[in-house]
């Protein structure tokens, strides 16, 4: 089994590799942040003197970069075009980076229940994505130190996407953080249920009524423990990949609402 | 007990009572339509060759026109600004209108119910709903043939509002209705739950989270039953009457979606 280091000490910086402007007057950078690669998304108008506010842009875990590319160049645009710049980091495990330990297992695990058409053990969920959540939440604050240095990006911050339990405890320990825009499309750990009631942060919650691989209910259970006094469920008729493109415009908006 | 007989004849005319402009360039008319009072908003730039689409803004059982115009004004205001008029009528049994049959002993049995803490029986919801969906639904029908002869209004139409099985029989039984924005904030018959299967038109279902009077688990079985392939849930923390702001504009911008 490996163990997996920190791959981002606190003290590192932004190195920027390479640069372009997408169209609508966006600059995208790609960089890395110590070991790890990542995409920084900014409107070409934040200067020193008008940084913008930042959305953290999660993602499923497994997906590398490069995979999500076309979603998250999406998010970015959207999200440019209200004036709020945009980041998103390769994931513990994901793309070019080291597997996490017990991952494998893990996986396998999953597929055997749901092959034998067996009910999820929280055990399993615990060690799917648990060491996701270790790994993730120290790695995006280190980012959010490195980034908040960079002169056109300033507080305040939100964050946006899966992993759901990432979401949930950088929104209990991030103080940066005053909104988040979760996909209850992936497992919940207990842990994650127990944390859920100590956010307090806005939420816009994104749910798939017919998400194949998740468990609804656990998702309106997840939903109801936050202890946020303005949440959101929105729910959408569909399978996990089926997100509507008017949900992304609501929470495109939500992010407006409490970025600006 | 009173016999309720249809209050608004199917060749009735839409007779107007009087006319003001409210700031935003809306004109409100109020009317009356058979027996029934009503109000009309249209923005003043519809015409004859430009007519507009037209919401029907759906109330609470027992709660008249006048109670409940500050809201309604404001909605009428908000579909305006995208283009859209509204028409609100007074429902059977409010306001001014003659009690329905069996609503002052169904509301008796309904807060003797919730004052012993017990639950309310399918019975109780079938004589506190039914009548008012026998009663409403012909009328809504009525009004929109004389409405829809008005040159400045025109097809296609969404219902949009309470009480929540008047929208869905509204939706399986009117085809000049394509779009519902439903509040699920009203006890459900068993009749409306099997009707929900039947409704295939977009729905965008507001659900209050904590809404005192009723049932979350009853909501959220309607949500699942509808035939819709696009339905959207958008559930906000709060009581029955805490609909938040955005929730509203999310509302509004699902009708200007699907009738513009």
């Amino acid at each position: 089994m490996n163990t997996t280091p920190s791959s981002i000490p606190r003290t590192s910086a932004v190195v920027f590799t390479s640069a372009q402007r997408l169209d609508d007057g966006v600059v995208e950078r790609r960089f890395t942040l110590g070991e790890v690669p990542g995409i920084l998304w900014t409107p070409e108008t934040a200067t020193p003197s008008d940084p913008r506010p930042l959305i953290l842009l999660g993602q499923p875990g497994g997906f590398g970069l490069d995979r999500m590319y076309p979603r998250l160049v999406g998010r970015a645009l959207s999200a440019a075009s209200d004036g709020i710049a945009t980041v998103a980091l390769e994931g513990p495990g994901s793309g070019t980076r080291p597997p996490l330990p017990g991952a494998d297992q893990a996986r396998a695990d999953l597929r055997r229940a749901l092959a034998a058409g067996e009910p999820v053990s929280d055990d399993i969920i615990d060690r799917l994505i648990l060491p996701v959540v270790e790994q993730s939440v120290p790695e995006w604050r280190s980012a959010l130190d490195a980034l908040l240095r960079l002169p056109e990006v300033d507080e305040p911050v939100g964050y946006a996407g899966g992993v759901i339990a990432v979401g949930v405890r950088l929104a209990v320990v991030e103080p940066r953080i005053v909104a988040a825009g979760l996909f209850a499309g992936s497992y919940v750990p207990r842990a994650t249920l127990e944390e859920a009631r100590q956010v307090t942060i806005p939420l816009h919650v994104l749910l798939q009524w017919d998400d194949e691989g998740n468990d609804r209910q656990a998702a309106l259970d997840l939903f109801d423990a936050f202890g946020s006094r303005e949440k959101t469920l929105q729910a959408n008729l569909g399978g996990h990949t089926g997100v509507p493109p008017f949900a992304g415009d609501d929470a495109a908006r939500f992010f407006a609402r409490h970025l600006k």
